[in-house]
């Protein structure tokens, strides 16, 4: 006779596994966090034995549901700012928030509530992606539940890293100190194509490889970002990633929204995890992920909830009934992933495309003992119907809701009995959660005069790259400047003509934003204006750094396309001064020691002001190669002979005088 | 002082009224089973007092949820054949088992669980449509939800009544005794224009417009009915209803999934509701109802369940998310149907719909007292920003389910408290519910061999029209007859010329059922094939009835397309017996008396028979006008001078000696 520490019986158990045995009186035997024997339960009972043995009511007894992507600590933003445009949301509420509030507390009091909600609707593992990782996972081991822990690396500063070198330092770091943890993987998550450049993509898929473990990413989630990747790297986003080496590395990729069927066989052929997210995609307005095509290519296809902050719950039931329905009324055909294939995706193929397969997902002897009850014995579930053996799928997944789910394993360890709660007391945390609610809502009530969230509430910002350096002078004649860019000293990559006409709006006394519209008149070699742009850009509050060389570098600047007209844009952001400059500006884009800069020769024509300004510039979404390029721009001045040239480190708008709107 | 029966205080009062009139520390006062007064609590009490006041703990208080369209005795039908095929599920599931179990007691049971159901999930009021609508009425009234009950009428036989004349009078019977019930709107349904008669359809129409009550049905579900309405009467389905004057009654149209924006144009101007049904959609792969522009265009549009056969639940709290999250992924635009507009769709729209608007869907003075509180200090709900108003109702529809509904008052009557039904007892229920699924499962089990549900699952069948009347004569000479076609006595309408081969497959020795396998060969006047077509007919178990004059009536054809080989059904239906038979057949279709009747002269010429064999047949969808035809017959027998040939009782098949097959 066999010896296990437990014995769940009287139990429908479902295993999941890849012929969907199930028990309708069936047993489990625990020994050691394992499953050590599932079956029919007078079978199994001839061979095992336990000191404990659980009546289970005839509930069902599944493995666990895994939760194939989400960003836990955001349980804090539930419902911060709803019905609004994906960038509006982003941009003008998430960020902003999260890099005034995202710190080690916030990120653990977010993951234990999260794992609360979870716990309750019967999820036992998942995928997470946010700041301070090491936070996340210290506090889902707390909570004892199973977790990919992801720490996300983005080319722009974060709540974590003021630079994606240091945000990679610190996630090889936090990989290297949790790889071999019982409950926790962690791994490392370049947030997207579109936030990371192809270096940071690299640098993640050699960082999971050399470690073995999951790199976690969103990829294809909107048809803008397919759109952007076609007509800027003639491709869809997979192939590119695929070219930038991602697929060197065990890839876990997030929506996958908008593939072709090519996509799907390169994710397939890589060996890719997806998730799935049906809420997200449907609320954000994404689209409908191809999900009948990528379940029949073979693709583990796992399903998620998303952070709570866009879905706006962590409920599996739900997404496992959404993916459903969205499988069939996509494919137009109601026997589209039935009920059964469906529960698979959040388990079996759930915990594969986390690449965890070998240790949860089914109930099979040697997985780790992650396993749920759900009561169906409720007037929502009932009748039951048994003619047919898939029958107790349909009423699982058409029927049945999170709040059935009444009892929770995890590695062994029981998190839930009758619907209580073991391991993690939410009333003080939901207190908590209310301080820092109260404390966002203040801030953001304090901010509603921001020139930012009005630009992008209007049409949409983007962000240009992080960091700008400048060097900008006087000189009285430009004819010496002209011949050394022509005479070979830097090699000239393209030369343009612009007349500037410049409004500035500045705000308030503090001056801390400025924002410029901007009418650009391109002038041809015969001297006529052959295009227009009107644009409009926001800096930020004043410079970050100086440089010993007179060097500015700037941060954060926002650009975006001026649709309307100035008289629009003069009543809706209400600047209390005003200031115009009108330039003619030479405009060439320079190779210098293998780096690109502008290079400016402007003359100020209203109000007319003397001489010329030359300006040398160069952006860079890293801080060191900033530091790097402000060296570089004294050198530069020498090759132009400007190195006796009076240094400006006033911006025009501050040249001249503004007037009060 | 005014003197209310309660008073419901310390409540985050919602009263969905046209302008979102919200009151965080508000108060109802109840009087008389209406509402009194609706406000802010500290202004409310200075007016009205009463000997009960409730705390309601801080929780919601909002109007009751409405169910704009449902069938609620399917409750016991609920997850019977999931992930098939519409056809499929409806005509070899839901219909064979209805015809065999709807009686008052089922549907009196399912009504009753699907109110303990609804009431648990927050729902006041629903728009019923089923069979033995009495019954549903009374046990609804009786556990003390209101209800639009509406009594089904087809043009096919229904459980409860064999043709659709009865089922008109008993519906008519059933309104005019329940039309001033407090709590019941007895209403009609003509169930879809593909299941009705025109005739119908205007009976229907000027039976709820006598009575001034809702008409309720389906319209424009799927895409195939669209396109069969364009091909079939040259226009889509929403404008030929209104040719058959359906809106001159108040319509509630369930579905309206494929109609354009001329026809969301025509139910708006009809003042009629719609009931959005997203699950039972998207579940059945229907499709994506326009539901942004319905709203836009000013149509009352509310949120259904469908019946839990094809959902498989009644709760409103999904149906309402997935409404939104619908509309927002269809528009491709996550600001559209906001949480508080959704939230009206379940309210008030609901209820104007229902053409109930001014007795229930708000909290307005002079409104019935349906209302519910929500408990949203959840984990899953938490936390609440309150910097915008209308974050309550963003958490409402984003995060809150139909299981934090703790309290439900109908008419002014507690039907839940602290989340215990107060007037149902599930236990009994759902243990009688029980043995019907026991005695559903048995019968299905039974009838596995059924030809019928064998044809359906291969590839669809037509039900043709219930009733065929038919006369059929031996002649040895075939003359005359063509002759008396030719004089003028009976009107042609058209004639063609067949060679038929036809091969019946019978099934045990009972043979209750046939299956034909026909190949005609369309003959033109050259004697020429110019088309083949190829057909499956099933006929019933033998004749309804014989009349006097050796009229037969027979009941129920199936009529599919045959497009596999004969060898593949012979292996698919397994027949026990086989037999074929080969003729050549003039075909007449003719008008006689103002009625089409189909004259067939054939000559068997393979086993090859003596004689010529004449049958005289007409289909139609009324017993009462399969009567008349049957009595016409005998004067059209006369008229081509048959009245003395010699009468031929039995089918083809039977005047051959069949083979084992």
């Amino acid at each position: 006779m066999n010896q296990a520490d437990c014995i769940l019986g009287n139990a429908y158990v479902l295993t999941m596994d890849d012929v969907y045995a199930a028990y309708p009186r069936g047993a489990v035997a625990v020994l050691g966090g394992a499953i050590a024997a599932v079956g029919d339960e007078a079978e199994l009972r001839r061979t095992w034995q336990a000191t404990e043995v659980v009546d289970c009511g005839g509930r069902l007894l599944l493995p666990g549901l895994v939760n194939a992507h989400t960003h836990v600590p955001m349980t804090l933003l539930r419902g911060l700012a709803d019905d609004r445009r994906l960038d509006v949301w982003l941009l003008g509420y998430m960020m902003p928030v999260e890099r005034e509030f995202v710190s080690p507390d916030f990120v653990r009091l977010g993951t234990l509530l999260a794992c609360a909600e979870m716990i309750r609707g019967g999820i036992t593992c998942f995928a997470d992606m946010y700041y301070f990782e090491d936070a996340v996972a210290a506090a889902t081991a707390e909570v004892g539940m199973r977790a990919v822990c992801s720490q996300t690396v983005l080319k722009f500063p974060t709540p974590d890293a003021s630079s994606f070198e240091d945000s990679l330092a610190a996630t090889s770091d936090f990989i290297e100190r949790g790889k071999d943890h019982r409950l926790i993987v962690p791994s490392v998550a370049p947030h997207a194509p579109y936030t990371c450049t192809p270096e940071i993509l690299q640098a993640c898929a050699a960082l999971a490889a050399e470690f073995d473990v999951p790199l976690h990413t969103h990829l294809a989630e909107t048809a803008q970002e397919v759109d952007d990747w076609r007509s800027e790297h003639g491709m869809p986003v997979i192939p590119w990633v695929k070219k930038q080496g991602l697929f060197g590395a065990k890839v876990l990729a997030a929506h996958c929204v908008h593939i072709d069927e090519g996509e799907i066989n390169t994710l397939q052929h890589a060996g890719a995890g997806v998730a799935h997210n049906p809420s997200s995609n449907l609320k954000l307005a994404s689209g409908f992920a191809p999900v009948a095509s990528m379940l029949q290519a073979g693709l583990n296809v796992g399903v998620g909830t998303d952070g709570p902050a866009s879905n706006n719950d962590l409920d599996l039931f739900e997404e496992m009934r959404l993916a459903n329905f969205i499988a069939k009324a996509v494919s137009r055909d109601p026997t589209a992933l039935p009920a059964r294939e469906t529960l698979a995706m959040a388990t079996r193929l759930g915990a594969r495309a986390l690449h965890i397969g070998d240790r949860c997902g089914t109930l099979e002897p040697g997985k780790r003992a992650d396993l749920i009850l759900v009561d169906l014995e409720s007037v929502h579930a009932w009748p039951r119907f048994e003619r047919e053996p898939d029958a107790v799928y349909s009423r699982l997944i058409y029927s049945a809701k999170s709040t059935d789910v009444s009892d929770v394993m995890v590695d062994g360890r029981w998190l839930m009995r009758d619907r209580r709660l073991l391991s993690v007391q939410v009333g003080p945390l939901m207190e908590a959660a209310g301080e820092y609610a109260r404390r966002i809502d203040h801030f953001l009530l304090a901010r509603e005069g921001s020139v930012l969230s009005k630009l992008i509430a209007i049409g949409g910002a983007e962000q240009e790259e992080s960091y700008e350096v400048q060097l900008k002078v006087h000189i009285d004649d430009a004819e010496p400047v002209l011949q050394a860019m022509q005479s070979g000293a830097v090699e000239v990559v393209r030369k343009a003509h612009y007349h500037e006409y410049d409004t500035y709006f500045s705000f308030g006394a503090e001056e801390r934003e400025r924002l410029r519209h901007r009418e650009d008149e391109f002038i041809d070699e015969g001297g006529n204006v052959f295009n227009v742009r009107y644009r409009l850009t926001l800096t930020g509050p004043a410079k970050e750094a100086e440089y010993p060389n007179a060097a500015l570098l700037s941060r954060s600047r926002f650009i975006a396309p001026a649709k309307h007209s100035l008289r629009f844009y003069r009543e809706y952001f209400k600047p209390s001064l005003e200031s115009e400059v009108t330039k003619d500006r030479l405009r060439w884009l320079i190779s210098y020691q293998g780096e690109e800069f502008y290079v400016n020769i402007d003359r100020v024509t209203r109000p007319a002001l003397p001489g010329f300004y030359v300006e040398l510039k160069s952006r860079t979404w890293s801080r060191r190669d900033a530091e790097n390029k402000a060296a570089l721009l004294s050198e530069l001045l020498a090759a132009l002979g400007l190195n006796n040239a009076a240094p400006v480190s006033k911006e025009y708008a501050e040249l001249i005088s503004p007037h009060s709107s």
